[in-house]
Order: structure tokens, then C-alpha cells, then sequence
């Protein structure tokens, strides 16, 4: 089958719909002038609200489940303003989940005291080291992993703390783990430290809503599914288009603009790679390599449901400490489920974030609960072990008779899935992302192929919410701007 | 009397001795080449350690008492190294004050619960929002007070918070009068929110050892006492000097640089006040401008000892949250006492403080108030009725019986002493502290009177550590080098 069509977009996740939702209602362009590639059998990406595991009559976001950063975040500001409440009304969808954690640890029976023990004043301490560390080191050579800071920082300090403050201080700062989706000895410690730009409201209502949002100006036969992109001609002479996309399974479109939307993880492929995209020509060396100096997270959920509520309905979160870890051997991949406490956790009180929902109590209750690569990546391949892991952890959490068995375990396939491979991007020790996000952005001049008229979309090419739901959002809508103000401009010859 | 000298210095404070001592130790000049100025009868400036006033044998510095800002602090640096240890030992002389905070209020009796009130979240978010908002509205005109951008935050996001949240959110602000001494109804938002780096450590030594540190080097007469400067005559003609300073009390002193370290706010008086300084020929307007647009913060502090201990030894500082007041109001002098819960206090547990000086308990204990301006300076009028205005917020905190009446009552003077006015700078709305630190911190080529030998010093002066004991340290060491440098060179003929 071959099509040709003024935009082709690759990937239906948010900044792909969106980009194709924004030309559709801005643009000259019609929804038949417009065509959405998706490797997958359904439309989302890496928003997937699965409303059909639970067995309480819950949904679950198995990906981006938050709003962050509201204060600057696009897409809450829109909905707060009152617009579009019948598609997400902030007041009764969303929920603040930011109570105070609440902190557990192997060898103690309650919650870790902050009194006692300065665990979120010594982290501020060590992210301020961290922060000045690397305004005296500002070579990029000169990165080190958060582990490696904080071993530093107590080499340094140790001295001004107690015994039971160091013991804390040694394996705190491993809660960014779950932030970035990746375990402290390979994280960048340059860009450990998020900045946050306001509160995160936790989507109650499930983030399918804003796919379905987006799919209202979309003709469902403009997204073709199951068809992955084997192969991007940038230049293609023979034809009254510019660019030809070909899918694994023989479809040819043939366009004048491209948005590629597909995750970092698989535009860091191998052409030679099965689930990589043959580029024609390659791309740039500087591309190619800034693609190199940036990676992915492995973040990953995992969510039992239970037919009691048996901790603390007061709580927002519980924060497991992890134990600390005697072997600086870097794990790659788990080949054998790891003793429970070796990762850090954050298991988020679910009941708690449907309360204003389910006013009534529902019969049961849920833990969703975030966890890092490579434990997001053996769990995700053992889901039977998840139960195994944590029991032990959250027993600490128990405020009432903890059952022996989960009635449900859902865990999420990010890091199995071939078309996503992990969660989002995140930033190894030495990577470089301001490189890859100025060669993929197309907002400088002369870096990546900004010249050329194939654009890239997604988390990952954001300068703002990079990761984020609204980071996607507003790469769709930068993209299809830039669309909109070249369209019909005589292009400068392609290179 | 008359002398004739290389180096004068007006103000024998931290900032003073820190340059005197620098140039005796490290330039060609000896003791007998400087000279000290001090309007005062003592030795310190804002340092100034009571060793007499306790009933429980305790000393009470009444001007800076902590190591503020303990990664980038130089002292704090110098004595964490282990070198003169014997001046101060960080080990057993300091205390980090920093565990969580526990809350009170008017209307609550036992501590405020942060996980129903969200207070440290909502601070975080509003204190972001105000750092967004002036990003945005970079000009100087649009200065808002801390109070005004309070009720802008409430009324743009009040709708997602609880009745109970609002209620803190209205006030919770108010804790940074603590740290810039003056009521939130004056105090520039845009200036208001502080970058700590690092924690901060409690001497509880006394900061009268830095200052008996620095005299070690200074020959006690090279120090004039209660010698105030009326007039500094900046290019004398005839005399092989080219700088004269005049003192209240007839003395005259000749010399090639002077530095000034008065504070600020004998800077800022008008020459025909009793306590300014007549300048000949007068500072540029430039610089009299600059110092219009900088004010003085009134942090005061007020000790209560009493023969028991009745508060929670486990906690560091009771904050006292302040009651909402309706009027709009902005008092510049309080004619009367105050209700109790008018303004935000801070109580620290002095005798958590100084636990490991005293290892077998004392046999009462103190507890050191922080108050800002204008109530500072009422209660330093009058302070019999300190205990009348903190008595009840007081209560809040006791665990034991509390004792009808402290046994000693301590109040600074620092605003009605005529030298000293107030406590160090602060950022009324509206104001330009970089443009005045521009111009005092002679470090920028033109601005101030930089081509001149005439320096200025002290905590107002420093661009790192402003208000601070190493702020003022670091710009009494400054302008000794600056000195070093320039000794011997031949100067530009003076302006």
C-alpha cells in the first residue's frame, strides 16, 4: 500500500496526536492531508490507562500518571482555567499527593524519624554539594554518578554527622532512583537534581482522557496501526513529495513534512537493529552521536490491589529506604530476584488518590509502586516475583493485619515492550542532554537537520517538562507550528 | 589629637578587624601604620557575645550567632579544616539547630501537622511562584511586597487548596521576616526568597572568640574607642596624606586609604543627622542614590531563662505561625504592645543548643527568641513587656509546668543603639540591593568611588554572605588586598 500525504507523524503517543490534532484545527490542512504511523496495535504511546486488570474497578495509569510541575505545566493551567472540565475537572480528577512521605527501613519496626535521623535536611545538604561540585567542575569530562557524590560528600562531611545520621545519609539520595528511572551508580549526578516548577497532581481520572481528547479532531483512519517504520528516505527525487516512510509490513507514505515522534529509545537503535529505523540518507554524525550521550529510564510500576485497607489511609506515599549495598558492582540486568531493600521505593497510597472519586469506600484498596531500572526490568519480565520483593518491604507499612496474598499484581511491560523499551530518557554518568535536545529540538539553527523539513517530536526533544506529558504535549504543538509557518514557503534545497 | 597614619579604619567590627588584622599579617604595613576608629565602648560591632547577664552561667551572642551557609563558608571552612581549633572547635563548639521545625498556633494546642496543613509544601510552591513571577516581570518598578504576592498566589490558586491549607497558606509566608528582620508588608518579594547552601551552624561558643582571634594580631591601642566619625575630608591638599577623617571628639587622622565599615545605616543618614557622616567633597550622587534604594532590617532577639526546663528538649525551634491580621496597615513604629500572635516568632531551644557544652544538664534552661522589625524595635524600648507579649505563644510549647515568670528577661538594643540602628541589610519593595552592593563593593570599574583609595567594608558590602559574619569577613579581607595591591602604585590623581 502506498499513500501520499502533505504530514506524516510517527507514533500516536501524545506529542504525535497532538501535533496532528493542532494542523488539523490550525493549519490549511485537513485531517486527509495527514497521516499517523503507529507501530503498535493501540493508540497512546507511553500514556496507557488500563481500566480492565483491576479487580476493585479501578484503572490504573501504567505510564505518565502526573501533572508535573504545575505552576508552568501547559496542560493543568488549561484545564484550571476551567476550559475543557468535562475532559479533566481539576477539582475532582486530580489529587495532590505530596503529604509528607513517609519513611521505612529494613531494621526498624516504624517510620524512620526525621528528628532523629536529618534525613531530608542532609539530602538538601548533599544536593547543594552536588550543585556547587559542578560549578567549579564545568567540563562535561568531569561527571560523576550520584553514588559517587554522595560517597564523596560523606568523605568530606561525615564528620559533622552522627552515626545514625551517616547510616541515612550513605543510601538516602537514592530516592532520585525514582525520579529517573535509574539506579544511582549509573545516574548523572550533573543532572540528578530536578528543579521543580511547582506541586505534582496526581491524574485520578486516568490519562486516556487527554488521548481520547485528542482523538475527537483525529479521523480514526488517519492512524494506521501495526505499522512500524522500517525506513525514512529524506530525500526522495522521483516523486512530487520530498520524504518517503516505509513500514515493516510494505506500506510506503509519501510526504512533504515528517514529525518523528517515536521514543528516544528506538531512534538510539542500530539500523541494523529489528525494531530500528534505516535512515536514507544517515543522519548526521552530530546527531548520531548526541544521540549516544543520552539514555533511558527504566522507570516501571508495579500495583497490588488488596481486599483490605491495611495501612495508614492518612499517607500519601511510603518511601522505603534502602538497605545499603556492600558491592560496587554495577548490575546491567538482575539475572535473579535481588533481596528484598536493595532498590529503593515509592509505594503511593492509590486509595488515597481515588478518595475523591470513590467517596464511599470501595471494598478493597491499592499500592502503586514506582520502581527503577534493572529491578523495573526483572520485574517486569518476572511478574510473579513482584510479590515476593516487596512483601517484606511493606510489611513495615502495616497498621492493621496485612494479608498474605495481593487479590490482584499488575506490572507494567515498558522495558519488554520493543517499540518503547523502557519509560523515558534519563541521563547516565558523562551523557550529554542539552547536545541531544538541541539536535533534536530543531530550535537552533544549523544543529540537527533543522533545515530539513522531517522534524522530531516527543519527551525527549522537550527544553521544558522533558519527560513529562506536557514536555510531549508542546513538542507536538511546537512542531506543527514550525509546519504551519514553513508550509508553502519555498524550501532551501534539501542537503 | 592628631595622627598620621597609612591605613584608617572606621568601625571596629568583624569586617574592620579582619582588614587591620589581614594587612598587620600580610602587607609591608605594621600595627603602628593603622589605626581603628569606633564610635562605640567596645570592641565587635554586631558581634557581641553577653557573658553576664545569665543566671545559668550561659553566654548569649545578641548579634550573629551562626555559621551561616556552611559549604561556601569561609570560617565555617577554616575551622572545619581542623586549624585553630583551639579558637574553635566545630566538633564540640557548634550545633546544627536544623531538625524539622515544630509549628504552634493561636488556636491549636498541641503542633501543627504538616501533613494536614501542607505549610512546608505550600511555602515551596509559593516561593517558586514568586521566583516565576519575577522572571517574568524582570523590571525593578514592579517590586511587590511578600505579603502582596501571598494574596496574588491565594487568589489564583486557592481554589486547590482546603479551607484549613488556606488558612496557612495566608500566613505561612511570614517565617522569612525572621530571616530579613522586617515585616512581610515591606519586604521585597522579588529579593525575599533565600539560596541556602548548606546548613547552618549554631556557635555556641560565642562569637566573641573570632573577634579576641582577630585582636591577637591588633595591638589593643592601635583601637580608638568611643571615637565617632563626623567627617571624612577625601582629598586633603595640604598634607603629605591624602585622606582625613574627623571624629566627634576632636581626633583627626591623616592617612593615604581608609576603609569604612560603618553600617549601613550611618551610611545612609543624612550628614546633618547626629550621627552621620559629613562627606567632603559629598559621595557621588550616584552612590547617595544606590544607598536610598537599601534598607535596614531590625533582627532582634529576646532570652528567656528559666529555673526548669518545660519544653520538648527533642526539638530544635518552635515557630510560633501568626495570626491573620485584617488591616492593611503597614505599621513603621509600634506606639503600643502588640497582641500576642501579631507576628511570626521563632524560639529556639538554647538549651538543646548548647547540650554538648554543658553534658550534665544545667539546672534551668533558655530558650532565644528571634523578632523582627518594627516589633524589635518595640520590645527593645520596653522590654519588660516582652514576657507579657510571648507568654502566651510560649505556652503552646510546654510539656511540664511552665514557670510563672523567666528568671532573666535579655533584650537586644540593637535599634536604639545610635551606632548601630537596626541589625544589617534588607530589601524593602521596591528596592536595588545589587545596584548599592555595586556601588560599596568597589569591585566594579567606575561605579562607587572605585578609582579612589577610600574602601568600603562590612556585611552590606559583600556579595557573598551578605548580612553574615563571613560576608563582612571576606569584604574586610577584600579591601586589605585591595590595599596590598595598590600600596606603593602610583594613583590616578584623585577625582
Amino acid at each position: 500500500m502506498s499513500q501520499s500525504v502533505e504530514v506524516c507523524i510517527i507514533g500516536a503517543g501524545v506529542s504525535g496526536l497532538k501535533a496532528a490534532q493542532h494542523l488539523i484545527k490550525n493549519s490549511k490542512y485537513s485531517a486527509e492531508d495527514i497521516v499517523i504511523l503507529e507501530a503498535q496495535d493501540r493508540i497512546g504511546g507511553r500514556l496507557y490507562t488500563d481500566r480492565t486488570s483491576s479487580k476493585l474497578g479501578y484503572s490504573y495509569d501504567l505510564g505518565a500518571s502526573w501533572f508535573h510541575d504545575c505552576l508552568t505545566n501547559v496542560l493543568f493551567q488549561h484545564f484550571y482555567s476551567g476550559e475543557d472540565n468535562d475532559v479533566f475537572d481539576i477539582s475532582k480528577d486530580g489529587y495532590f499527593d505530596d503529604k509528607p512521605e513517609c519513611m521505612f527501613e529494613k531494621d526498624l519496626t516504624g517510620p524512620v524519624s526525621e528528628a532523629k535521623t536529618k534525613v531530608g535536611t542532609i539530602i538538601h545538604d548533599i544536593e547543594k554539594f552536588i550543585e556547587l561540585y559542578f560549578l567549579e567542575h564545568l567540563s562535561l569530562e568531569e561527571d560523576k554518578s550520584v553514588k559517587e557524590m554522595v560517597d564523596l560528600y560523606l568523605l568530606k562531611y561525615s564528620k559533622l554527622l552522627t552515626e545514625e545520621e551517616i547510616k541515612y545519609a550513605k543510601v538516602a539520595m537514592r530516592y532520585v532512583e525514582l525520579w529517573h528511572g535509574v539506579s544511582w551508580d549509573k545516574l548523572s549526578a550533573r543532572y540528578s537534581i530536578l528543579q521543580h516548577q511547582g506541586r505534582n497532581l496526581f491524574n485520578a481520572k486516568g490519562y486516556d482522557v487527554i488521548i481520547d481528547w485528542l482523538l475527537k479532531d483525529i479521523p480514526r483512519e488517519r492512524i494506521l496501526l501495526e505499522s512500524p517504520v522500517s525506513k525514512i528516505n529524506r530525500h526522495v527525487s522521483n516523486s512530487d513529495k520530498r520524504i518517503s516512510v516505509e513500514t515493516k509490513n510494505g506500506t510506503v507514505i509519501h510526504c512533504n513534512y515528517l514529525v518523528v515522534s517515536v521514543p528516544l529509545s528506538i531512534l538510539s537503535l542500530e539500523s541494523s537493529s529489528d525494531y530500528g529505523i534505516t535512515w536514507e540518507p544517515p543522519l548526521p554524525e552530530t546527531m548520531t552521536a548526541a544521540l549516544q550521550k543520552i539514555h533511558f529510564g527504566g522507570l516501571g510500576k508495579v500495583v497490588f490491589e488488596f481486599d483490605s485497607i491495611w495501612w495508614d489511609m492518612n499517607q500519601d506515599r511510603f518511601s522505603m529506604i534502602p538497605k545499603l549495598t556492600q558491592s560496587n558492582e554495577i548490575f546491567e540486568e538482575l539475572t535473579s530476584l535481588p533481596e528484598p531493600w536493595s532498590y529503593p521505593a515509592t509505594a503511593i497510597n492509590y486509595s488515597a488518590v481515588r478518595s475523591k472519586q470513590d467517596g464511599t469506600a470501595a471494598k478493597g484498596g491499592s499500592l502503586v509502586i514506582l520502581t527503577q531500572s534493572p529491578l523495573s526490568n526483572y520485574l517486569e519480565k518476572h511478574p510473579h516475583e513482584a510479590w515476593t520483593y516487596f512483601k517484606p518491604m511493606l510489611s513495615k507499612i502495616a497498621v492493621k493485619e496485612m494479608p498474605n496474598e495481593p487479590i490482584t499484581t499488575i506490572t507494567t511491560e515498558w522495558s519488554s515492550n520493543p517499540y518503547i523499551r523502557g519509560a523515558y530518557g534519563t541521563i547516565f554518568t558523562g551523557d550529554d542532554p542539552v547536545n541531544a535536545s538541541i539536535q533534536l529540538s530543531g530550535q537552533v539553527p544549523g544543529a540537527g537537520i533543522s533545515s530539513s523539513t522531517i522534524r522530531f517530536a516527543g519527551e525527549h526533544t522537550a527544553t521544558e517538562g522533558e519527560g513529562c506529558v506536557n514536555g510531549a504535549w508542546m513538542s507536538g504543538e511546537r512542531e506543527a507550528n514550525w509546519i504551519m509557518e514553513h508550509a508553502g514557503k519555498s524550501l532551501k534545497p534539501l542537503l
